[in-house]
Order: structure tokens, then C-alpha cells, then sequence
């Protein structure tokens, strides 16, 4: 983090800043058919993540995102959202879903929910949280829903 | 699927034709360091994903894969092993975890075990399938575990 970041000016957090109940909101996100199209022809090559014309002819009537492009963004606007001075060391996810396709031109939104905090018994420089993240569209539909765990320094604690 | 396409020779993969127990192995991906770099800068901006300097300070002692860059080259890897015909559609995702991380270089392959296999009560045209993905590296080290639950077309139901 410098002078040149983006974020220079943003509250930088660790484990100490979060309690059970906190909740942030991330910037919107416009997810551009480009980009699902990208990440489907890496990751994910099936016909209603590929091309306009085949998904047209798919159950969804048109290209949606990968669900692990709808993750990934998630991520992104997470780790934005929070800002953790140190990092954030994933632990594990649950209850991965996607109720709601992913569009060309959805303007995607995530709230974070920390659901629980708590030292970490094996690393005392860290706690773990656990954290619920809802990812909304434009229209306020609701197209992922996941639990995680996170590993987060403590403030102070850089010897780790 | 055309002659042009590499997995024109393959079998292509409808609901009949999996069952409880069934295996798949997919062949090695491996994970150039520049890929790891890419997939962070944009999706998990986080310093030990970032830049293999400042993450020879972290805890991790150099760089490694975001774990969401690590569930999506699964997901690369899952897709072109089944190779379903007509695709399949991810319901959702439980137990994802990372117990080792992904560093540059590593090979990585994918196991797939299908856990159970049932009718879909309200598409009669689809089935539902639950699996395990492990991914491990070339040293046989297990890099993801996850449960998914996917609708998967039947066979000859083309007007979905």
C-alpha cells in the first residue's frame, strides 16, 4: 500500500477492527459479456458461458457468467470492501450457490456479514472470522450466496 | 462439437451415462506463475497472490494461487474430463477447502467421484448428480476438496 494505490486513503483493517454483526457494502461491479466470455474459454468452456448465439438455444436463453466468475468477482469486491492490511487467508467456503444467472452488463454488488470472530488457538498473531457473503445484481436479485472462514492478522503482528 | 474441436473424439457425457461410484481422472494442468499473477490482479488483489517479493514475507514464503483461481482451473479441468454434451448446470458447492497451497509450476489433476445420481422432479429432461472433486499436485498433495450438486441433460432431450 502507497501513495500511488487507489486505497491510499482507505481504512486499512486486521482482525482487531471486526466483531460479530459488522456488515460492508462493496462498490457495484459491471460484469462485461467480454470478460464472461474470457473466463468461460479458461475455465469453464460450456456453451452458455462461451457464445451468445449457443446460449441462446441453452435453459438460460442467453450467455450468463461461470458461477466461479460470479466467485471471483465476489473476491475481488470483497477484498476491496475490507481492505485488510495484511491479507485474508482463506480457510474454506459453504454453502457455494447461485440462484441467479449472471448477465452481460449486470452491475454486481456484495455484503459481507461477519458472523463470527474468534482467536486462532494454533496462530496467536491471527484470529479467524467467518463471514457471509450475498452478491446482488442491479435489480437487487440475489445471484450468489456463500459462508467462508478467513485467517486475519492481528494489528501489530507483522512477525508472522 | 465439430471435427476442428481436440474433443472430437471423445466420448461426450449425458446423465445416462454416469453412475454412484464412477471415476474420472483429468489429465496434469500446470500453473505458470504469470497465471497466478493475472488471476489476482483481477480477482484477489492480496499481496501473497500478487508478486513473488512481497510474498516471500508472508506467511507462505512465496507465491501461491488464489484458492478461487485454484477451484476455477478445477473447474477447467472437471468440464473437459466429463465432457457433457450438452453441459452441466452447477447448483452449488459445499466443503471447499484449501489444505495445501498452489504455487507456480505445480501440476495440478483432478479426481472426480459421483456420489449419488437421481431424476430431477421438476425438469424430467435433466438429472441431478452430486460429486467429490479432489485436486491434487504432482506430488500427489491435496490442493482442493469439494462437493457439488449439477443438473445434467438426458440423453436425447435436446428441447430443454
Amino acid at each position: 500500500m502507497n501513495a500511488s494505490s487507489p486505497f491510499f486513503s482507505m481504512k486499512e483493517r486486521y482482525f482487531d477492527d471486526l466483531k460479530v454483526g459488522d456488515r460492508f457494502q462493496s462498490e457495484p461491479f459491471e460484469v462485461a459479456g467480454k470478460t464472461i466470455i474470457e473466463f468461460a474459454e479458461k475455465f469453464d468452456p460450456q456453451k452458455f458461458h462461451l457464445n451468445a448465439k449457443s446460449a441462446e438455444r441453452s435453459i438460460f436463453k442467453g450467455l450468463i457468467a461461470s458461477g466461479w466468475h460470479t466467485a471471483a468477482i465476489t473476491m475481488r469486491l470483497f477484498v476491496k470492501t475490507l481492505n485488510f492490511a495484511e491479507g485474508a487467508i482463506g480457510l474454506g467456503v459453504d454453502e457455494l450457490r447461485w440462484p441467479n444467472p449472471v448477465r452481460p452488463g449486470d452491475a454486481l454488488q456484495v455484503e459481507t456479514e461477519i458472523l463470527e470472530a474468534r482467536s486462532s488457538r494454533s496462530k496467536p498473531n491471527y484470529g479467524i472470522i467467518r463471514l457471509r457473503n450475498v452478491t446482488t445484481n442491479q435489480r437487487g436479485e440475489i445471484v450468489q450466496t456463500m459462508t467462508a472462514a478467513a485467517m486475519v492478522p492481528r494489528r501489530g503482528q507483522r512477525d508472522y
